[in-house]
Protein backbone atom coordinates (compact mmCIF):
# COMPACT_ATOMS: atom_id res chain seq x y z
CA UNK A 1 0.00 0.00 0.00
CA UNK A 2 2.60 2.72 -1.12
CA UNK A 3 1.15 6.51 -1.50
CA UNK A 4 2.40 7.71 -4.97
CA UNK A 5 1.93 10.89 -6.71
CA UNK A 6 3.27 11.42 -10.10
CA UNK A 7 3.55 15.39 -11.37
CA UNK A 8 4.53 17.39 -15.20
CA UNK A 9 7.10 19.95 -14.50
CA UNK A 10 8.54 21.88 -16.69
CA UNK A 11 12.85 22.69 -16.52
CA UNK A 12 12.27 25.20 -14.34
CA UNK A 13 9.99 23.42 -11.87
CA UNK A 14 6.69 24.70 -12.75
CA UNK A 15 3.99 22.39 -11.90
CA UNK A 16 0.88 24.45 -12.09
CA UNK A 17 0.41 27.38 -14.71
CA UNK A 18 -0.91 31.08 -14.07
CA UNK A 19 -1.92 31.76 -17.33
CA UNK A 20 -5.24 30.75 -18.07
CA UNK A 21 -8.06 33.19 -19.53
CA UNK A 22 -11.95 32.93 -20.12
CA UNK A 23 -10.92 32.07 -23.86
CA UNK A 24 -8.12 29.29 -22.44
CA UNK A 25 -9.13 27.68 -19.62
CA UNK A 26 -6.46 25.56 -19.15
CA UNK A 27 -3.50 27.89 -20.68
CA UNK A 28 -1.31 27.51 -22.82
CA UNK A 29 1.31 26.95 -20.60
CA UNK A 30 -0.45 23.91 -19.22
CA UNK A 31 -0.97 22.91 -22.82
CA UNK A 32 2.25 22.76 -23.94
CA UNK A 33 3.72 21.44 -20.40
CA UNK A 34 1.35 18.10 -20.65
CA UNK A 35 1.72 17.75 -24.27
CA UNK A 36 4.09 14.59 -24.11
CA UNK A 37 1.61 13.11 -21.57
CA UNK A 38 -1.87 14.18 -23.70
CA UNK A 39 -0.19 12.30 -26.59
CA UNK A 40 0.25 9.10 -25.07
CA UNK A 41 -2.24 6.32 -25.83
CA UNK A 42 -3.19 5.52 -22.64
CA UNK A 43 -4.21 9.12 -21.31
CA UNK A 44 -6.70 9.06 -25.25
CA UNK A 45 -8.21 5.66 -24.05
CA UNK A 46 -8.52 6.07 -20.80
CA UNK A 47 -9.17 9.97 -19.78
CA UNK A 48 -10.38 10.76 -23.21
CA UNK A 49 -12.15 7.59 -24.81
CA UNK A 50 -10.50 7.54 -27.90
CA UNK A 51 -10.81 4.15 -29.66
CA UNK A 52 -9.05 4.87 -32.36
CA UNK A 53 -5.06 3.35 -31.17
CA UNK A 54 -3.71 6.70 -31.71
CA UNK A 55 -1.01 8.55 -29.24
CA UNK A 56 2.55 7.41 -28.60
CA UNK A 57 3.27 3.95 -26.89
CA UNK A 58 7.11 4.48 -25.69
CA UNK A 59 8.65 5.56 -21.99
CA UNK A 60 6.01 8.29 -21.43
CA UNK A 61 3.70 5.97 -22.10
CA UNK A 62 4.59 3.23 -19.90
CA UNK A 63 4.48 6.01 -17.34
CA UNK A 64 1.31 6.81 -18.23
CA UNK A 65 -0.21 3.58 -17.92
CA UNK A 66 1.25 3.30 -14.50
CA UNK A 67 -0.33 6.14 -12.86
CA UNK A 68 -3.42 4.13 -12.49
CA UNK A 69 -1.95 0.51 -11.78
CA UNK A 70 -3.27 -0.91 -8.48
CA UNK A 71 -4.16 2.43 -7.06
CA UNK A 72 -7.41 1.77 -4.69
CA UNK A 73 -7.93 5.28 -4.20
CA UNK A 74 -6.77 8.88 -4.53
CA UNK A 75 -6.79 12.26 -2.51
CA UNK A 76 -6.61 15.36 -5.00
CA UNK A 77 -7.06 19.17 -4.82
CA UNK A 78 -9.87 21.34 -4.89
CA UNK A 79 -8.86 22.46 -7.71
CA UNK A 80 -7.76 19.01 -9.79
CA UNK A 81 -11.27 18.52 -9.65
CA UNK A 82 -12.64 21.60 -10.79
CA UNK A 83 -14.29 23.57 -8.00
CA UNK A 84 -12.94 26.51 -8.47
CA UNK A 85 -14.24 26.78 -11.81
CA UNK A 86 -17.77 27.18 -10.94
CA UNK A 87 -17.49 27.51 -7.00
CA UNK A 88 -21.24 28.52 -6.74
CA UNK A 89 -22.82 25.93 -9.04
CA UNK A 90 -24.46 22.89 -6.89
CA UNK A 91 -24.46 20.67 -9.91
CA UNK A 92 -20.99 21.10 -11.80
CA UNK A 93 -19.87 17.81 -11.56
CA UNK A 94 -16.07 18.71 -12.35
CA UNK A 95 -13.61 19.08 -14.81
CA UNK A 96 -13.86 14.86 -15.54
CA UNK A 97 -16.51 14.24 -17.49
CA UNK A 98 -19.29 11.07 -17.33
CA UNK A 99 -16.44 8.57 -17.29
CA UNK A 100 -13.83 9.78 -14.73
CA UNK A 101 -10.77 7.91 -15.87
CA UNK A 102 -10.34 6.52 -11.67
CA UNK A 103 -12.68 3.37 -10.90
CA UNK A 104 -12.11 3.68 -7.27
CA UNK A 105 -12.80 6.26 -4.91
CA UNK A 106 -11.46 9.87 -4.71
CA UNK A 107 -11.16 12.34 -1.83
CA UNK A 108 -11.26 16.04 -3.08
CA UNK A 109 -9.58 18.17 -0.50
CA UNK A 110 -11.92 21.12 -0.16
CA UNK A 111 -12.76 23.95 2.79
CA UNK A 112 -16.34 23.87 1.20
CA UNK A 113 -17.75 20.29 1.06
CA UNK A 114 -20.46 19.24 -0.78
CA UNK A 115 -22.17 15.66 -0.97
CA UNK A 116 -20.66 13.16 -2.87
CA UNK A 117 -20.73 12.36 -6.60
CA UNK A 118 -20.43 8.88 -7.95
CA UNK A 119 -20.23 7.65 -11.47
CA UNK A 120 -21.40 4.15 -12.88
CA UNK A 121 -17.64 3.01 -13.48
CA UNK A 122 -17.11 3.06 -9.86
CA UNK A 123 -15.39 6.80 -9.17
CA UNK A 124 -16.76 8.08 -6.54
CA UNK A 125 -15.46 11.95 -5.33
CA UNK A 126 -16.12 12.29 -1.48
CA UNK A 127 -15.41 15.94 -0.65
CA UNK A 128 -13.49 16.54 3.00
CA UNK A 129 -12.02 19.26 4.89
CA UNK A 130 -8.57 17.28 6.60
CA UNK A 131 -5.03 17.46 7.01
CA UNK A 132 -3.10 15.16 4.86
CA UNK A 133 -2.49 12.43 8.04
CA UNK A 134 -6.35 12.66 8.16
CA UNK A 135 -7.09 12.02 4.63
CA UNK A 136 -4.30 8.93 4.02
CA UNK A 137 -5.98 7.50 7.24
CA UNK A 138 -9.52 7.73 5.30
CA UNK A 139 -7.61 6.59 1.92
CA UNK A 140 -5.94 4.11 3.63
CA UNK A 141 -9.35 2.87 4.59
CA UNK A 142 -11.29 2.73 1.56
CA UNK A 143 -8.05 1.58 -0.74
CA UNK A 144 -8.25 -1.68 0.60
CA UNK A 145 -4.36 -3.72 -0.72
CA UNK A 146 -4.63 -1.06 -3.51
CA UNK A 147 -2.02 2.17 -3.34
CA UNK A 148 -2.91 5.61 -2.80
CA UNK A 149 -2.60 7.98 -5.12
CA UNK A 150 -1.82 11.63 -4.56
CA UNK A 151 -3.40 13.10 -7.95
CA UNK A 152 -2.16 16.76 -7.44
CA UNK A 153 -2.06 20.10 -7.35
CA UNK A 154 1.52 20.71 -7.16
CA UNK A 155 0.48 22.69 -3.57
CA UNK A 156 -1.02 18.97 -2.70
CA UNK A 157 1.71 17.04 -3.58
CA UNK A 158 4.21 19.59 -1.52
CA UNK A 159 1.99 18.85 1.55
CA UNK A 160 2.20 15.26 1.35
CA UNK A 161 5.86 15.71 0.47
CA UNK A 162 6.95 17.74 3.33
CA UNK A 163 4.79 15.74 5.37
CA UNK A 164 7.10 12.54 4.95
CA UNK A 165 4.15 10.79 3.71
CA UNK A 166 4.59 10.06 -0.22
CA UNK A 167 6.43 6.68 -1.03
CA UNK A 168 7.32 7.11 -4.64
CA UNK A 169 7.38 10.39 -6.35
CA UNK A 170 7.83 10.64 -10.10
CA UNK A 171 8.28 14.22 -11.85
CA UNK A 172 8.27 14.41 -15.79
CA UNK A 173 9.98 17.13 -16.98
CA UNK A 174 8.84 18.52 -20.18
CA UNK A 175 12.63 20.34 -21.08
CA UNK A 176 10.74 23.81 -21.38
CA UNK A 177 11.30 26.86 -19.72
CA UNK A 178 7.97 28.62 -18.17
CA UNK A 179 9.73 31.22 -16.38
CA UNK A 180 5.60 31.91 -14.47
CA UNK A 181 3.50 29.64 -12.07
CA UNK A 182 4.05 27.50 -9.45
CA UNK A 183 7.00 25.77 -8.52
CA UNK A 184 7.00 22.68 -6.79
CA UNK A 185 10.43 22.00 -5.17
CA UNK A 186 9.90 25.70 -2.50
CA UNK A 187 9.85 24.35 0.44
CA UNK A 188 11.46 20.94 0.08
CA UNK A 189 15.14 21.47 0.61
CA UNK A 190 17.08 18.01 1.23
CA UNK A 191 13.81 16.16 -0.21
CA UNK A 192 15.98 13.56 -1.56
CA UNK A 193 17.54 12.45 1.92
CA UNK A 194 15.89 8.81 2.27
CA UNK A 195 14.94 8.17 -1.22
CA UNK A 196 16.80 6.51 -4.37
CA UNK A 197 16.42 8.70 -7.26
CA UNK A 198 16.82 7.67 -10.60
CA UNK A 199 16.02 9.42 -14.28
CA UNK A 200 15.09 7.96 -17.59
CA UNK A 201 14.90 10.33 -20.72
CA UNK A 202 12.06 9.52 -23.27
CA UNK A 203 11.93 9.44 -26.59
CA UNK A 204 9.34 12.48 -26.38
CA UNK A 205 12.68 14.74 -24.47
CA UNK A 206 10.87 14.67 -21.43
CA UNK A 207 12.91 13.34 -18.62
CA UNK A 208 11.15 11.28 -15.82
CA UNK A 209 12.83 11.38 -12.27
CA UNK A 210 11.61 9.24 -9.18
CA UNK A 211 12.44 9.25 -5.78
CA UNK A 212 11.67 5.91 -3.79
CA UNK A 213 11.86 4.73 -0.79
CA UNK B 1 33.21 29.29 -33.33
CA UNK B 2 30.32 28.58 -31.09
CA UNK B 3 29.31 30.23 -28.37
CA UNK B 4 29.62 27.51 -25.29
CA UNK B 5 27.95 27.17 -21.79
CA UNK B 6 28.25 25.10 -19.31
CA UNK B 7 26.38 24.73 -15.50
CA UNK B 8 25.74 22.61 -12.55
CA UNK B 9 22.54 23.09 -11.53
CA UNK B 10 19.82 21.10 -8.68
CA UNK B 11 17.04 19.35 -9.91
CA UNK B 12 15.17 23.08 -8.13
CA UNK B 13 17.41 25.42 -10.91
CA UNK B 14 20.09 26.39 -8.21
CA UNK B 15 23.10 27.16 -10.20
CA UNK B 16 25.19 29.31 -7.17
CA UNK B 17 24.68 28.48 -3.66
CA UNK B 18 24.20 30.75 -0.69
CA UNK B 19 25.21 28.78 2.31
CA UNK B 20 29.02 29.81 2.46
CA UNK B 21 30.37 30.49 5.63
CA UNK B 22 33.95 31.80 6.87
CA UNK B 23 34.33 27.85 7.66
CA UNK B 24 33.34 26.51 4.19
CA UNK B 25 34.17 29.23 1.89
CA UNK B 26 31.99 27.38 -1.05
CA UNK B 27 29.66 26.09 1.08
CA UNK B 28 28.02 22.73 1.74
CA UNK B 29 25.49 22.82 -1.06
CA UNK B 30 28.56 23.78 -3.39
CA UNK B 31 30.14 20.72 -3.03
CA UNK B 32 26.52 18.33 -2.90
CA UNK B 33 25.84 20.11 -6.20
CA UNK B 34 28.99 19.77 -7.81
CA UNK B 35 30.00 16.39 -6.20
CA UNK B 36 29.53 14.11 -9.49
CA UNK B 37 31.98 16.62 -11.22
CA UNK B 38 34.60 17.20 -9.15
CA UNK B 39 34.91 13.37 -8.95
CA UNK B 40 35.41 12.97 -12.55
CA UNK B 41 39.14 12.00 -14.06
CA UNK B 42 38.85 15.07 -15.89
CA UNK B 43 38.64 17.41 -12.70
CA UNK B 44 41.19 15.65 -10.92
CA UNK B 45 43.51 15.95 -13.41
CA UNK B 46 43.04 19.23 -15.28
CA UNK B 47 41.82 21.39 -11.94
CA UNK B 48 43.38 19.49 -9.11
CA UNK B 49 46.36 18.00 -10.75
CA UNK B 50 46.60 14.78 -9.57
CA UNK B 51 47.89 12.08 -11.42
CA UNK B 52 46.98 8.86 -9.96
CA UNK B 53 44.57 8.27 -11.96
CA UNK B 54 41.99 8.39 -9.63
CA UNK B 55 37.91 9.85 -10.51
CA UNK B 56 35.50 8.58 -12.53
CA UNK B 57 35.31 8.04 -16.33
CA UNK B 58 31.79 7.31 -17.35
CA UNK B 59 29.46 10.32 -18.86
CA UNK B 60 30.03 13.25 -16.36
CA UNK B 61 33.86 13.02 -17.43
CA UNK B 62 32.96 13.03 -20.95
CA UNK B 63 31.22 16.46 -20.86
CA UNK B 64 33.77 17.19 -18.25
CA UNK B 65 36.44 16.70 -21.03
CA UNK B 66 34.27 18.70 -23.24
CA UNK B 67 34.43 22.12 -21.19
CA UNK B 68 38.03 22.74 -22.29
CA UNK B 69 37.83 20.65 -25.61
CA UNK B 70 38.42 23.53 -28.83
CA UNK B 71 38.04 26.79 -26.52
CA UNK B 72 39.80 29.57 -27.47
CA UNK B 73 39.19 32.06 -25.02
CA UNK B 74 36.80 32.60 -21.99
CA UNK B 75 34.64 34.84 -20.33
CA UNK B 76 33.69 34.79 -16.54
CA UNK B 77 32.28 36.85 -13.88
CA UNK B 78 34.17 38.43 -11.20
CA UNK B 79 32.84 35.71 -8.76
CA UNK B 80 33.99 32.77 -10.93
CA UNK B 81 37.67 34.37 -10.83
CA UNK B 82 37.77 35.03 -7.13
CA UNK B 83 37.83 38.92 -7.26
CA UNK B 84 35.03 39.27 -4.26
CA UNK B 85 37.08 36.69 -2.09
CA UNK B 86 39.55 39.17 -1.50
CA UNK B 87 38.16 42.57 -2.89
CA UNK B 88 41.19 44.49 -1.68
CA UNK B 89 44.16 42.56 -2.33
CA UNK B 90 46.33 43.41 -5.65
CA UNK B 91 48.20 40.82 -5.20
CA UNK B 92 44.94 37.98 -4.79
CA UNK B 93 45.49 35.64 -8.06
CA UNK B 94 42.03 33.89 -8.19
CA UNK B 95 40.74 30.70 -7.35
CA UNK B 96 42.54 28.38 -9.99
CA UNK B 97 46.22 28.46 -8.49
CA UNK B 98 49.53 28.84 -9.96
CA UNK B 99 48.36 26.34 -12.62
CA UNK B 100 44.68 27.89 -13.90
CA UNK B 101 42.84 24.89 -16.14
CA UNK B 102 42.90 27.38 -19.70
CA UNK B 103 45.65 27.36 -21.22
CA UNK B 104 43.76 30.39 -23.43
CA UNK B 105 42.82 34.26 -22.94
CA UNK B 106 40.25 34.65 -20.04
CA UNK B 107 38.10 37.56 -19.84
CA UNK B 108 36.92 38.46 -16.45
CA UNK B 109 34.08 40.57 -16.19
CA UNK B 110 34.04 43.15 -12.94
CA UNK B 111 33.12 46.85 -12.20
CA UNK B 112 36.73 47.22 -10.53
CA UNK B 113 39.17 46.59 -13.43
CA UNK B 114 42.98 45.51 -12.82
CA UNK B 115 45.87 44.72 -14.64
CA UNK B 116 46.07 41.34 -16.16
CA UNK B 117 47.76 38.01 -15.04
CA UNK B 118 49.46 35.39 -17.23
CA UNK B 119 50.64 31.97 -16.14
CA UNK B 120 53.00 30.01 -18.10
CA UNK B 121 50.50 27.60 -19.01
CA UNK B 122 49.02 30.28 -21.95
CA UNK B 123 46.38 31.24 -19.47
CA UNK B 124 45.83 34.91 -18.97
CA UNK B 125 42.98 36.60 -17.27
CA UNK B 126 42.32 40.31 -18.58
CA UNK B 127 39.71 42.02 -16.46
CA UNK B 128 37.09 43.96 -17.90
CA UNK B 129 34.03 46.26 -17.72
CA UNK B 130 32.30 45.69 -20.90
CA UNK B 131 28.79 44.04 -21.95
CA UNK B 132 28.33 40.39 -23.27
CA UNK B 133 28.21 42.02 -26.90
CA UNK B 134 31.64 43.84 -26.45
CA UNK B 135 33.14 41.15 -24.37
CA UNK B 136 32.05 38.39 -27.28
CA UNK B 137 33.49 40.16 -29.55
CA UNK B 138 36.95 40.82 -28.30
CA UNK B 139 36.83 37.38 -27.14
CA UNK B 140 36.25 36.59 -30.86
CA UNK B 141 39.30 38.02 -31.48
CA UNK B 142 41.16 36.35 -28.98
CA UNK B 143 39.92 32.93 -29.78
CA UNK B 144 41.07 32.56 -33.16
CA UNK B 145 39.54 29.54 -34.54
CA UNK B 146 38.58 28.37 -31.00
CA UNK B 147 34.85 28.34 -29.55
CA UNK B 148 34.12 30.89 -26.92
CA UNK B 149 33.26 29.24 -23.28
CA UNK B 150 31.25 31.37 -21.29
CA UNK B 151 32.36 29.98 -17.81
CA UNK B 152 29.97 31.51 -14.95
CA UNK B 153 28.73 31.86 -12.82
CA UNK B 154 25.15 31.60 -13.56
CA UNK B 155 24.31 35.42 -13.30
CA UNK B 156 26.59 35.56 -16.45
CA UNK B 157 25.23 32.61 -18.26
CA UNK B 158 21.82 33.87 -17.79
CA UNK B 159 23.09 37.49 -19.66
CA UNK B 160 24.45 35.96 -22.54
CA UNK B 161 21.20 33.37 -22.76
CA UNK B 162 18.90 36.71 -22.50
CA UNK B 163 21.37 38.44 -25.12
CA UNK B 164 20.57 35.44 -27.34
CA UNK B 165 24.55 35.16 -27.36
CA UNK B 166 24.53 31.20 -26.19
CA UNK B 167 24.97 28.51 -29.13
CA UNK B 168 25.02 25.45 -26.79
CA UNK B 169 23.98 25.37 -23.49
CA UNK B 170 24.65 22.23 -21.10
CA UNK B 171 23.21 21.75 -17.83
CA UNK B 172 24.26 19.12 -15.49
CA UNK B 173 21.16 17.99 -13.19
CA UNK B 174 22.07 16.39 -9.96
CA UNK B 175 19.30 15.51 -8.77
CA UNK B 176 19.31 16.87 -5.50
CA UNK B 177 16.71 19.78 -4.04
CA UNK B 178 18.74 23.04 -2.85
CA UNK B 179 15.48 25.23 -2.19
CA UNK B 180 17.51 28.46 -1.96
CA UNK B 181 20.23 30.02 -3.79
CA UNK B 182 20.33 31.82 -7.31
CA UNK B 183 18.22 29.79 -9.80
CA UNK B 184 19.52 29.75 -13.62
CA UNK B 185 15.66 29.92 -15.02
CA UNK B 186 14.57 33.01 -13.74
CA UNK B 187 13.55 35.35 -16.72
CA UNK B 188 14.30 32.79 -19.32
CA UNK B 189 10.95 31.85 -20.46
CA UNK B 190 10.83 30.48 -23.71
CA UNK B 191 14.68 29.97 -23.54
CA UNK B 192 14.01 26.62 -25.84
CA UNK B 193 12.56 27.92 -28.12
CA UNK B 194 15.23 27.88 -31.41
CA UNK B 195 17.29 25.34 -29.73
CA UNK B 196 17.15 21.34 -30.03
CA UNK B 197 17.45 20.10 -26.43
CA UNK B 198 18.63 16.73 -25.71
CA UNK B 199 19.04 14.79 -22.57
CA UNK B 200 21.01 11.96 -21.12
CA UNK B 201 21.33 10.68 -17.43
CA UNK B 202 25.03 9.59 -16.58
CA UNK B 203 25.94 6.47 -13.79
CA UNK B 204 26.16 9.53 -11.13
CA UNK B 205 22.39 9.99 -11.85
CA UNK B 206 23.45 13.50 -12.57
CA UNK B 207 20.58 14.23 -15.83
CA UNK B 208 22.49 16.39 -18.52
CA UNK B 209 20.04 18.62 -20.85
CA UNK B 210 21.95 20.32 -23.84
CA UNK B 211 20.05 23.12 -25.69
CA UNK B 212 21.64 23.73 -29.52
CA UNK B 213 20.73 25.52 -32.41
Amino acid sequence: MAVRADLNLSLDGVAATTDQTPENMFGEDWGRLVAPYTATRTFRERVMHEENGAGTTGIDDRYAQAYFEGVGAEIMGAGMFGLHAFPDDPDWRGWWGEEPPFGFPVLVLTHAPRPPIEFPNGTRFEFRTMSPDEALAEARHLAGDGDIRIGGGASVVRDFLRAGLVDRLHVAITPIVLGRGHHLWDDLHWLEDGYDVSSEVAESGVIHVTFRR
